[in-house]
């Protein structure tokens, strides 16, 4: 493990490039969250109002906006990664089955959406065990893959998904195409091609920022896309049921993902898909980072060297 | 009543079809929310500051802005919603009769605005009498609809819209074509179709998110309205009085108003209309849900199954 | 006085329409807020940290920024209206005479742009009357007119403006053209074309709001003057030198001049000129509305009407 | 030192033009924060949260997007300044020495990201002093220059850099070309063309603002560039290594720098280089201004004149 900074002998043509599949000089990962209500439930904790508009704005999700997005990758025949909390699968027992009949990959996604400051270790290992569990019951399959609400991860996480048998995570954003961290293979995201950064809006006085423009975020869309492309790099798209499923995201998503079909040169998978290209090529070992967290720099303030 | 996930045995084209009246595809709502300086009121409470330039933002509702939407909507012949909180109501009486005059509905909004979250249901039961008392004074008819201040409801609201003989309610989210929620008809709202969360600001340091700009919300409503145009949903359009009532506002709703005018296979209507088309149509108990608001998680955790 | 609702027996093109002199159906009004660092110093109360880059940042105002805005007037040979608080006055005791030699008007704005909610009447009283006699004492001439820092006004400064000659207000957004409030002249203002709400920054943690696209501004800004301008009302700009004249900010002033110089039929004008105008033309009486403020809801909540 | 108003009885044509070298009309400098997770580090103090997600993000910059930078400045062909807090060249000792190899500049950013309200100014000079003598032992060569962290300066800053040699900083706005301040020769930065303020995000809460998009931010640059380019300005392009590096910004960059390139008369520039331009040339002592901290308004507040 190395700190990754070029060797200052060597030209810069040398910095490293990922090695793709036969004829791929990029990867494009068509992930959904399918958080439904449960962020909500989550951070609503046992004080729950009894008000409908908030639940009734994310039930669009597993009502329409879900379906719409499985509709337009299928226009595709694009195969994508759904992260479900187990919540959401409990309320909706359907759900799972019918994302792998239609050839998506689906990954766990907390059981709750907890947010991993607000859990204890042993927490955090009771709910990924019951959200497998619930998984494996309600489509007598494994998931290999692993996405953490809101992206956060802790030395902890990583161990127990390895534990667990799982094959990757994806919820971190260290490089801008798959590495290693402490040993797991990690598929990264990135905030800037989230959708709820930028169009989540809930009312009720909630909100912390206000709807970004559609068409902007488009643009910046097809930019990182086409440049990661020239890069070689891994485009993580993410988008969420209740948000991307409205009539002008899917409009939107018609047209990014217009381009990438455009792309010969370019690998639309799965993150399991992904995530079992990078063990098994010469990409294994060359981008391993430790999970380390940096000591507070507090004792060692302004250069006193204490 | 069901959690609408399609049949997974069936192929995705079952994905259930709102049907509009014979030769349309789709339906616009044009709705206003005329509060004029009723919300503010309501915020400040019994501590009203003794300043003018707050109110004289909102006063430019009532004097120009409404009056430039109604010649704007008789240019193009289209008939809209307005709801009107009942103290805007009593401040202009000649508003509502005006309004009717002009061929378009009046609905309830509120007495004072007053905000879900900070009356009983008690307090609630008696604005709702009051401002229903109020319409039926003012103009001699009784209004069939009711739009929430701030879009929230509870079960409570629905039962007492139901009880006083209202045939729809405006407020919510769970769809983008109406559906019927404890049996009442919704025709649903969507925050990104309403003017308020773009350009909303009054200065005073009260303001929570910068405007917005308008040629991109112009591009984003376009989209919205193009693409639920495709898939046979309600495009409800919700505009403020004191907010596009301004010269550019007008101008941004005259581009998306010859948009729609341009197809001719959508039903421009007002929520009154769409909700007995609702009623009387084959969409009838298709689309029905009830107003459960989930327990809080608390109790169950982490997948313990306490 | 009324409140301005349409006569309900009329045709609505009886909607009143403001009238301009011979051969104009619109004005223009470019308007300064020569803030530079008072705003700051307000804020900042006795307790002003010992750090110099938010007083620089607001320095570059009257070092550059106000003499390219006053460079572009010239090239478009534009009078505009100038509003200085008295204490940038005394820190540049050049820049009031050479703004009237440059034959444009100078107004109020306050001694230290103290905020209305933050001083007692007679605070304000004191104020004003210290920047009028600042004003004559620079100048040897008079002001007229009266811009209130951050736009609140009270009845008191209504009466105050009015006791001590100045003959209009420049603080409200009631109507989009001139009106009378208390028998006081309003030139009414609007923040949908003010600069500081979209490009206001100043680092170091105070911002409240992101800075927006200057082009997209621009969009807005030319969309309110055209439709203004077809409306024949009156478009306020308002500006401030340490924001606008910035070099990006010149720029899209520039173009939006451009349009407006295009027009052969809109008045540009000083607000002191369009005062002149609304007194002594037919609009007199016409648009007069009371200073009231709004009773507290408080005691009739609920249309219990106590 | 003057306050810089124009003389009144000159003509507007004698605003003080800046003078480049033979046949430069205007300059650019291309500066680099690399921050890496420097300033999450200061702000997380002694209570670093277990958490990796925010620190991945941020060790994206040293990782990759640094060098995407390198190798973007290199295919123009432009030198531009890196500075670079102490603690993240102890971090990546390879660091510093591989810009120098690349004919950048490398300027001191704080030892730890230090903020400065943050700070005593014992703290400061230690800061200062050992961030100086790391810079010092890993490339052999002193540094000229000084950005402050956050781009705050107080005078007691502006003299210890005198006193160690230093012969600029680059962290003010007062200007939009070089001037002195205490006698220092500053070269001025500006908000408007940082990326950081458009498009930092971090998540888990911690962000103030939305991001902006990347194609309205590239046009806003380019008339900021183009007009100082008109104005005889210095533009001072600002980014950051995590935040820029990240593909789209990469693309954005492109196009910028191509205009940029495009023009023959501008004089794109280390801060070193302008520094000792604005040194030995005409311009020296023509735009100088004290590190004056306005006193307090408190005690005469309102014109009392007390």
């Amino acid at each position: 493990m190395t700190d990754h900074t070029p060797d200052p002998a060597a030209p810069l043509s040398t910095f490293p490039a990922y090695a793709w599949p036969e004829g791929k000089r990029s990867a494009v990962l068509l992930s959904v969250d399918v958080d439904a209500n449960s962020p909500l439930l989550w951070s609503l904790g046992n004080d729950a109002p009894q008000r409908l508009g908030i639940h009734e704005i994310r039930n669009f999700g597993p009502r329409t906006g879900l379906w719409r997005l499985v509709e337009l990758f299928a226009r595709f025949d694009f195969k994508a990664s759904f992260y479900v909390p187990a919540h959401v699968a409990e309320q909706h027992p359907d759900m799972l089955p019918l994302l792998l009949k239609q050839g998506h990959e689906i990954g766990l996604h907390g059981y709750f959406h907890e947010i991993v400051s607000e859990v204890s270790d042993d927490e955090f290992t009771g709910a990924l065990e019951a959200s497998l569990e619930l998984f494996v019951r309600q489509t007598g399959t494994k998931p290999v893959g692993f996405r953490s609400p809101a992206w956060e991860m802790t030395p902890h996480m990583l161990a127990e998904i390895k534990r667990l048998g799982l094959t990757y995570d994806s919820s971190l954003s260290g490089f801008d195409h798959p590495y290693e961290i402490d040993g797991l293979t990690e598929i990264p995201v990135q905030w800037a091609v989230d959708d709820a950064i930028f169009f989540k809006f809930e009312g009720g006085g909630r909100d912390r920022f206000p709807m970004q423009s559609g068409r902007m975020v488009l643009e910046d869309w097809r930019a990182e896309w086409r440049t990661l492309h020239r890069f070689g790099g891994l485009f993580t798209l993410t988008v969420h049921d209740w948000i991307s499923g409205r009539a002008q995201r899917i409009a939107l998503l018609e047209d990014l993902l217009q381009d990438i079909a455009g792309a010969q040169d370019t690998w639309v998978a799965t993150a399991a898909e992904i995530a079992q290209h990078h063990q098994t090529s010469s990409n294994k070992g060359r981008f391993a980072v430790a999970a380390a967290i940096p000591a507070a720099i507090g004792p060692r303030r302004f250069g006193t060297k204490a």
